[in-house]
């Protein structure tokens, strides 16, 4: 594996989207502008195949040449995320299905379905035709595959391709239709099958399908997204060394990124702060109005742990926003500072490279109204100058290597689908309650490691927590035993076994910790069970029952943190002022201000200032959208 | 008829979801509980005939036979809501269609359209070969037909089946097409037919179909669930002098239960009070935080109410909810002593026989988080000691009937669907408003009895309201000008004909009470319109004209509540307060403390306590979620 | 052109509704109560034509004979809007399509795909007949096109018929389909085409298509209404000399209202002030209470304005609201006295004629609950005093002739489009942005007129304001460097080219005006930006660089509102504060108690109070609901 790089910044180009003739120049002021990396290709396809087997390699030849000689490192993007027109009139039912049954169309971007074969076998085909011509190419640092999997809802698509590929999966899985049929407990409403022929996909049911039905679905159509990327890889690994990097979003559950991380060797994200804060996080109107224009504190940081995790240490952010974007339902302009912030605070969470999105704002097409680096007439937009800043500042700080966790939590995007499934309360949701512990975890100022479910080692961490674990897998199982590491499972963990069935004897099933969970209450927001000693519990509480001894109880002496011999198990869902109680059992919080955030490397500590207004941290002042370091 | 029972318990259990070493045990566990019934076998279709004709009953004989010897009375369910996948296979075109044109498919239950007559067929046949097979079986006392006709908005289908029998069904009624364009007003936009066959469903206009188009079509569509209802009853009445009950549901108005229940001996229903608190009430959210944990205080006897009325006097509870169930939004769990409560007041309201759902909790499939008596692992859920307990009270009470109400409310499922199909105000909803007049009643300790507009009498009423008929049927009319009764029409009563139309002279049509609704107004919720002495307007509001004495006037003068010889008119929908002034001129309202309800039986007077604290009521303490009674 | 008549009343009547025997006495009694005009016809193509080519006359001569000899003038519609179902079966596939691709079945009103041209010649052939018949029939003195074309979002359709003729569309308008893909930008996402024939409609694509593929198909929609629309002024003109008119509605953008008006003679809208409240207006609920039974006091002059530009300087209320409507979410009654004051604000506003809609509330089908000047029983319903008195009032007043504005406001649908497909901020309306500037034009108590994009000159007001104004055309741009009247321009105008794409140099590109919008923000409805001295910028806000003078700028001193030889941009959408104090520096406002509404005509200034209480200005008091009227 290439060694850890110093740090680095970049940003994404489009040479076909503008006359050749300021390519020069533009590489020039990427360069000027302390710029190391330039993405490029991946919407290109129709540029370099505009027709089929008719190929326009010299543009791209051109650009490489000319961005490479600058003295810019390229990743080049394998073009599958969209496929031409022609694709399609070869391929005509090689489009997703909606889960209503209509075709999802030409005329944007990711319009294909990840089951049917032979648009896998065509963008196979153009990864190696571009493997071929370019895998040796000096100026290319690292390849990306596709773009954004996932993006607008694309992982599961309801096709005659993904029906008999999920029938086929179902019966690799599960050998035979009894198998399936008590697996999934079809006897209940008469739902049993003769034959995988019989099974169809799981929409448009009278009611809800079985939810193992959905969850089945689920791990299949994960399952595609790994294959329909590992095609890729396989190609490009045949032809080049450089490493290997998908790009990901911020909360999307829908595949596993460990899995498609598995066969690559970067993960990279992309990072859009004040989008996400206006079209994804649950979060009260004045908290959205507090960081209108900086985004969330920990919306980033918790997605450069995750993909810090899923690429096995090394991480991107390939897309940074640089300014307002296009595609929330409100886009504001950051503060100014917060472009430098960003990049700093991915630093500090061990990314190598931060890549503004986009050089140029487009003039044209669906993200016309996005910000770049340059303006649409080529003059500066702000973040240019905060890039070079960051590109300053780099030079003047050794390479810092993020520091290992003070604590822990395992994320599982199985058990995102098990709780899609059956969420049991409608406000029940996988991401949300691991990322409402991780707040706490921050605004306590530890540093996290986010580690998969089968991460082969607890040790180390002051406290490590697995929230909504469906299943506890056989390998955490035995570590259970033998580290001696705190652990805080639960709400809701190892409560079903893998086929989402609720085991007998109920669960959790962990020797060590006598606690089962007998009854489960879903709440709605109106209502609250509040704790002694302070905190509430909200959207989820069990009822526990069982020997370990009961460290927090409802005002009613219903416990709700229990354990014993350093296994703890939570049995709600807590507000914020609950949440800090748990963690502060396990460990000591930093003082800090509201909406300051800390992370440290092994030399230093970096502190953002999210706030929109100055603050003060051990009488060193951080402006607003601020960030300091100091050395450990 | 079979006379009427002493009231008992029962459950309801699954022989083919549990393996059949413990069916004996489960039996015992049961009667030792106190429970007198079971019932049995209503999905179970895939088990009796996994494949067409190939018929697997010893199983079925064995829990039959051991259930029975146990001393349990067995409930035996056609099979009819969950036909197996070999059935859809011979039937591909029996799916419901919905609104939007798509199938509703298979991998949950009631996949059927009730306009199918080859399935409605089917379903006979394998009802009669369950006939054949148990009709005259000692163990069996009671037949369930299908279940819970209209969950999952199943009454209404958008099949080509539905279009060719509604089109039949039209030309039954109309006789021929001139008769229906008039009837229809479809000269009014260019939409007469020139045959019955021209007629399609009214999905999918450009905007909204003629009203008595879709009328007609619910009409159809409740005629669908009657005829389907009665090929079962039918063939049952051959073999079987048992009892023939339906299990209804709550607040489902889209076939008409009186039509169904006339073919049945008991009009079961299924009362899940926490869930339909959650789903299916409008209520402040206050009101929903108060009542979290114990469902509303009048929606469950409403339907006891109701159910009694169906069942023509006789009514049971074939599925209690004992714990949190799965398909609210949100799923608390019950306070403790609410499955006693519930238990009790259902027998008030002349229930004679309460089941609770389910035995034990399935640990799989759709339903494994809806709480039983048992938990999946068969240890005691709480609401199986409660449900002993009331076993136990039972043999201590002499058989209670209840008692006839000091009031009634008339029902008419005809009405709900007119004004689903003009509402004419986006809140206006007939069931919300028979609803709210029956809570006002509650409020003042009234026993209410519903009665179906076909009822042969009013007599012994102090009042009965009449709320939203779309049209005074002639029967009704005729009573109005007899009985002695104070009789309280309105709002919107008779303000129609049969065919949705504004007849002339317009309405109400009331031999001896002079009042005419010329203009009618909905009001936003934003808006209220006042009441001189107390009480607002809202909802809805009538201009009402005519010389019947004014009693209730809005503080501009406009006339709300008028009446002359006993009959009275409500111009206007009214909030609380403004329902107590109505019903307290009929009626003496008896004090309680909010939160609290009563009802008589013969012999008793029942009080519940729907408050999450105790109360006092004539120096006697009731406890929270408990139930007293005295001797009248 | 016909010379502009005196203020006259009508009415809207369905002779075929009603018994022959009843038609003469309606008249009777309309000529009684003052109405000078009877419109009839549009809907009764199956009265006239039941089967192909069986053409029922008589009864239509007679009805037209009948009102004319009683003294009514007659407007014919076309009833093109309501083809018969054997319209329907002779072209199966002339339905529109929905966006989901499902048929919109007859069984309405409005069943047509405006891209069928079979259809469209259908449409042409039954006008011709009537054109024939009745061209020169002397009762009859205007002709209605079809009716409320766009009614139920029927503009767009995604047909076969829309796709091929979209299709040739874009041939014709960009001649080769490299200028297209150029024009498009669709190098963007590989969404480049080889043929015209590969271009689908833009629904059903799996994130948003290009907002030029949107605006283009709007574009094309819109013609597509145009030339419907002119197969029958085309042949209308061949048999008559009588006006021609359509009627447009209330806040219906999706066809160029300019384009169809160019072939007609008068503009004529349905004005239901009350059910627009209710139905399409963004307001407070505070709002929403006041006006609850007045209509938005600001709504109905906006389209008397807009629809003066649109018949240029002709225009008719076809439809009043005489009292309840049917189709609102809520409807309430108007206060007595608005049916009069709507109409005398019409005239005001330089209406030639009112007509209630419509003369007898029809007691069946869907607008069974929809108001008229009579009770269905034939009573007088309270409008009717109301238009009496009106009737009277008119012959007092000697013909009032509109004032030319004081100030004026460009209007441009295409724009409405642009930003429909482009919105940038989920809040984001064009009509919304327009109207929000039009209400601060009239709390300031100016009188305004409406420009189309391409009026000939903005000379001779105070003010001219162009906000959202996609492109500035080249005659407007023209305009600006000589006219003397200051112009406001902005937010968002001239910030894109025809093809919505960014121009270079970045907009607006206004000689004179030094001034570039080179970042946006749109702003969710928690967040405002203040302004120094007072009022707030929401929705939208723009960073503008250039030399021109600061007038307002945020307390950030960032610019908000510039200017320079009067030309002047506004970079923000401003509350009501805001608006008032830009508006404030072009004119003089004129002191009014809120809620109170001011319009002159060449001799009078009409006071009109949408209050629901008296007010008093310049010691007049104006009862609740009153109109006063002054000579100047």
């Amino acid at each position: 594996m290439t060694p850890i790089q110093p740090r680095t910044l970049g940003t994404c180009y489009y040479p076909e989207h503008w006359d050749r003739s300021i390519w020069e120049d533009d590489a020039q002021r990427m360069v000027e502008a302390g710029l190391s990396w330039v993405r490029i290709g991946e919407f290109a396809w129709s540029r370099i195949e505009p027709r089929e087997s008719e190929f326009h390699w010299d543009w791209l030849d051109d650009a490489i040449e000319i961005l490479g000689r600058a003295g810019l490192k390229v990743v080049l993007g394998t073009p599958t995320a969209t496929p031409p027109k022609w694709v399609l009139n070869k391929y005509p039912d090689m489009l997703a299905i909606d889960a209503q049954g209509q075709p999802r169309k030409f005329g944007s971007r990711r319009h294909y379905c990840f089951s049917h074969l032979p648009y896998r076998a065509e963008a196979g085909r153009i990864t190696r035709d571009l493997a071929e011509r370019y895998g040796s190419n000096n100026f290319i640092h690292a390849w990306q595959t596709d773009n954004e999997y996932g993006c607008h809802d694309t992982v599961v698509s309801y096709s005659d391709a993904a029906r008999s590929g999920f029938q086929n999966w179902l019966a690799a899985r599960y050998g035979d239709i009894t198998a399936l049929n008590k697996a999934w407990g079809n006897v209940f409403w008469s739902m049993e099958y003769d034959d995988f022929s019989e099974i169809d996909l799981p929409n448009l049911t009278v009611t809800e399908p079985g939810h193992i039905h959905q969850l089945d679905f689920m791990r299949y159509s994960s399952d595609m997204v790994v294959a329909f990327n590992k095609v890729q890889t396989d190609i490009l690994r045949g032809h080049t060394d450089a490493p290997l990097i998908h790009n990901y979003m911020g909360r999307i559950v829908e595949f596993d990124h460990f899995g498609v991380g598995a066969d690559l060797d970067i993960a990279s994200w992309d990072s859009y702060p004040i989008g996400f804060l206006s079209d994804r996080l649950e979060a009260s109107d004045a908290h959205k109005q507090h960081f209108l224009r900086q985004g969330d504190p920990d919306f980033q940081a918790f997605h450069h742990d995750l993909y810090r995790a899923v690429g096995r240490g090394r991480m991107w952010i390939m897309e940074q926003q640089p300014g307002p974007v296009n595609w929330a339902p409100y886009n504001p302009a950051p503060l100014d500072g917060m472009a430098r912030l960003w990049a700093w605070e991915a630093f500090a969470h061990g990314a190598e490279t931060v890549c503004y999105f986009r050089w140029r704002q487009a003039p044209f097409a669906q993200e016309q109204m996005h910000a770049g680096l340059l303006h649409p007439d080529s003059t500066d937009a702000p973040a240019l100058s905060e890039a070079r800043q960051v590109a300053n500042e780099i030079k003047a700080m050794p390479d810092p290597k993020t520091a290992k966790g003070d604590v822990a939590i395992i994320f599982d995007y199985a058990s995102a689908w098990a709780w899609f499934a059956q969420p049991q309360g409608a406000d029940f949701d996988y991401f949300r309650l691991v990322f409402d512990m991780y707040r706490a975890l921050r605004r306590a100022g530890q540093n996290v490691d986010i580690l998969p479910p089968d991460a082969p080692s607890l040790d180390g961490y002051s406290a490590v927590f697995a929230p909504g674990l469906m299943t506890i897998p056989d390998g955490l199982r035995k570590i259970l035993q033998s580290t001696e590491t705190p652990i805080i499972l639960g709400p809701r963990t190892d409560t079903k076994d893998i086929n989402l069935t609720i085991p007998t004897p109920m669960g959790p099933n962990v020797e060590g910790l006598d606690v089962t969970v007998r009854i489960t209450e879903s709440i709605p927001p109106t209502a609250k069970f509040d704790l002694k000693g302070g905190g509430t519990a909200r959207h989820w509480f069990e009822h526990i029952t069982g020997d370990a001894e009961t460290y927090i109880e409802t005002i009613d002496n219903q416990p709700v943190l229990v354990g014993s011999s350093g296994l703890f198990y939570l049995g709600a869902w807590l507000d914020e002022a609950g949440f800090d109680r748990v963690i502060q059992m396990f460990v000591t919080p930093h003082k800090m201000p509201a909406g300051v955030r800390v992370r440290d490397t092994d030399t230093h500590r970096f502190w953002f200032n999210y706030n929109p207004h100055s603050v003060t941290i051990d009488g060193n002042e951080i402006p607003t959208a601020g960030v300091i370091w100091q050395k450990l």
